[in-house]
């Protein structure tokens, strides 16, 4: 599947967000969209057509994304003909699901089989069984045994990910020989960037990139031209790894191989782009307990992902509560106790989200290793203490101007110790979650907020009655 | 600079993180850390160079990393002959500016001349003007003449980003020309993607991809098998626009054209996936105001942009205090509002994040335009309304058991009330902040706790009130 014609491509020529319809950001603009509603309204087929046929397959995509779930079906009607493999594989995940099932099995295998096979297994594999049987069993013979494979491994790992097609040549080759090869058999793929060379038993012993091979005379044997050493990713790597090693190694493709070390694939870079991005965003996302965090997700994802977050931080609220009630008699006599608190609470919660989100950053960048903890701590340890005394001098004089000096000196030295214990929690606990081979950005946020908004009013209240400012 | 001898390459054979330094994750290990630094405390040169010398440039720039910056000046010295350029531009920006300042003029533009432009320049950009006219000064004319026009241009825009050499190549020519001419200029860089075709004004025409080129025979003219359209890079655009480009249009490599349409420049994809990784890293660190968030970066600047963050919420938390405060009298009399108080506000604190870390991500990506934000803010509404509703089901019930099913009724209104608002602010303040032309991931955090903080006891204890609970 996937191969292109030579000629075909050459007048394929999509627009790539230059045009009118884009704003200076790239968006499509609100004026374009509203024109292709507007003729979708007036069953302008042709007109409709007209407006889209120039964008290119990622745009059509984003277009499909910004209109209401209702009028996608009705635009894709409209536009059959442009609907290509290509546009369904740029549509976000939930879109895309959105709109496959709607339409007949073999709708869906005649796409799938424009695709690559990654492409096509990130289309399928998140259609429920029955219907991943209804379309396989409509999809010719040979990519549905290359899908199936795929789909036989765990999502999110190398196996998933990459595609079957590439191009292995064997040790014995020269440059003149490759060059031949690669213009005498039409059935390879049209798009790669690298070729691997491989043993007899199709183990790859090296890669090499185009360039270097139209840079060398014809008669240089391959082994002389190829580099030797090469990150190899082995089928099961989750795909978070296969993205940093494609950062820290700059590469633009890999060989992907099996247990026993032999080439079943590649991954290339554009394919890792995606993931990358994702992978990097969602620590933000994961952080504030909003899941995918996806605007697309349908409304009861949304809702069960992040109504569990709230619940988990009722139950931390619940604790600081205890605490303030532990206290309620000082309050009753000093209410000005009731009045400050939270600011103790709020500022320590805040400290701590900024180092764990240091913290969370360092680690899923691996800069964050057992070789350096002991630094990263202490250093987050000195910056908490210079946060901790600026905050508290701040609080500590406009307290005592406006109350007592005494309630001045208290919270002054609440605030310290709450941002010092808030600097500690938010390196600890997303290491320890780590060790525990935990992901740091989903756990640690319920256990540091408990522990800086339970920490802030008790250092708060607990100096207060020790300072005898009010009795207990 | 940057040719590289073919046959050199071949014998440059670095691991790539397959080797016992490493652990399952490609970090390296805690004991190869300690090896070295005991051969470095040992004096042993030698064994510390064996150690080194089989890894990856990038591996030995996270050796560097992982020290302690003492010992990094010790370990720089015993392996100076694998310090080449390419390590130094795999560094971390701090950890690489405070190298670079301790060594002489010389040395460094030895390690410059090492390098393509664009590591050049962002090898050199961040030292102060006076370090960088000593270095440029010892630097090749030509090398020099490039890097300075580099710098020229603004701080994160491609002009930045891009290097200088690339393979343009005359319409006029066919395949068997390019590839003759590749073979011939031995003047040329090695690693390329893409060679571009230009007219006489040097304006790009085409782009062909290198597999392109090496199937198809050798009389076919090289405007028959080139990509006319493509995505042009202005000199002046921002990297983060430049990152989303390649994202989206799953580019390897683009033109960078200036002012005219002249092609100056190209960028690779292997340069972007690091500022597509920090692009959509840094919202999580700037939504929590930690700034830059780097662990290497010096204590000072973590101090200075985090202070700022906490006393600008030290100004919302007072805000927050003066709503206590106005129901101070309230509390006088009821002690548990000062205890349930801090849940209300909590809670909408979280579920604002929530809303606010997926409209952010959502803008970042360019998902959330004036097409699509009305049926966002409604989505995120209904969000609110179940999350709130669950939440004020849970609350209620426990408060009406604990205290009084007045309280109780009391508490379950103002947490649906305060979840809602959060959700609101969530869409609302990112979107109004991108709509003025500011980073909402910067900006928004501060606006949206300081309306869910105040909120929270505003409806909390005004409802209290009014349903008579306690007087003021």
């Amino acid at each position: 599947m996937a191969e292109t014609d030579l000629d075909e491509r050459v007048f394929e020529t999509p627009l790539q967000g230059e045009g009118e319809q884009f704003d200076e950001e790239n968006r499509l603009k609100p004026e374009f969209i509203r024109q292709v509603r507007e003729s979708l309204r007036d069953d302008n087929e042709d007109s409709t057509y007209d407006l889209v046929e120039p964008l290119h397959p990622a745009d059509i995509a984003d277009l499909f994304e910004l209109f209401d779930r209702d009028d996608r079906s009705v635009l894709a009607a409209a536009i059959t003909d442009l609907m290509s493999g290509e546009v369904i594989a740029e549509l976000n995940d939930y879109v895309r699901e959105d709109m496959l099932e709607s339409l007949p099995p073999e709708a869906v295998a005649s796409i799938v089989e424009q695709l690559e096979t990654d492409d096509a297994v990130q289309l399928i594999e998140d259609l429920d069984l029955t219907d991943q049987r209804a379309i396989l069993a409509e999809v010719e013979p040979e990519d549905r045994a290359a899908i199936e494979n795929a789909l036989a491994y765990p999502e999110e790992t190398a196996g998933r990910l990459m595609q079957r097609e590439l191009v292995a040549v064997p040790e014995s080759m020269n440059v003149g020989d490759l060059i031949d090869y690669l213009r005498r058999e039409d059935q390879l793929i049209t798009d790669f960037w690298e070729i691997f060379v491989v043993d007899h038993r199709f183990h790859p012993v090296g890669s090499c990139q185009l360039s270097w091979i139209l840079r060398t005379p014809r008669d240089i044997a391959l082994t002389d031209v190829m580099k030797r050493d090469q990150t190899l990713i082995p089928v099961d790597m989750d795909q978070e790894e296969v993205a940093l090693r494609f950062q820290k190694y700059a590469l633009i493709s890999a060989a992907v191989v099996d247990e026993s070390g032999r080439l079943v694939g590649q991954i290339t870079v554009d394919d890792m782009v995606h993931i990358i991005s994702e992978e990097a965003g969602e620590d933000a996302l994961l952080m504030s307990g909003a899941g995918e965090g996806d605007i697309n997700e349908p409304l009861r994802d949304a809702y069960s992902a992040r109504v569990r977050w709230l619940i988990a931080n009722l139950g931390t609220a619940v604790v600081a509560s205890a605490i303030i009630a532990f206290f309620g008699a000082a309050i009753e006599q000093l209410v000005a106790l009731a009045v400050l608190m939270p600011i103790v609470a709020s500022i320590g919660g805040n400290a701590g989200t900024q180092t764990m989100a240091v913290t969370i950053r360092a680690i899923a960048m691996n800069q964050l290793t057992r070789s350096n903890t002991k630094r990263i701590l202490l250093r987050e340890l000195k910056v908490a203490i210079m946060n901790g005394v600026t905050v508290a001098i701040l609080i500590g004089i406009a307290t005592a101007l406006l109350f007592t000096p005494e309630l001045g000196a208290v919270i002054a030295a609440a605030m310290v110790v709450n941002i010092v214990i808030s600097g500690l929690a938010g390196v600890l606990v997303p290491v320890a979650f780590e060790r525990m081979g935990q992901d740091p950005a989903v756990a640690s946020s319920v256990f540091v907020t408990m522990i800086t908004d339970s920490m802030g009013f008790f250092a708060f209240l607990g100096l207060a009655v020790a300072a005898g400012l009010a009795g207990m």
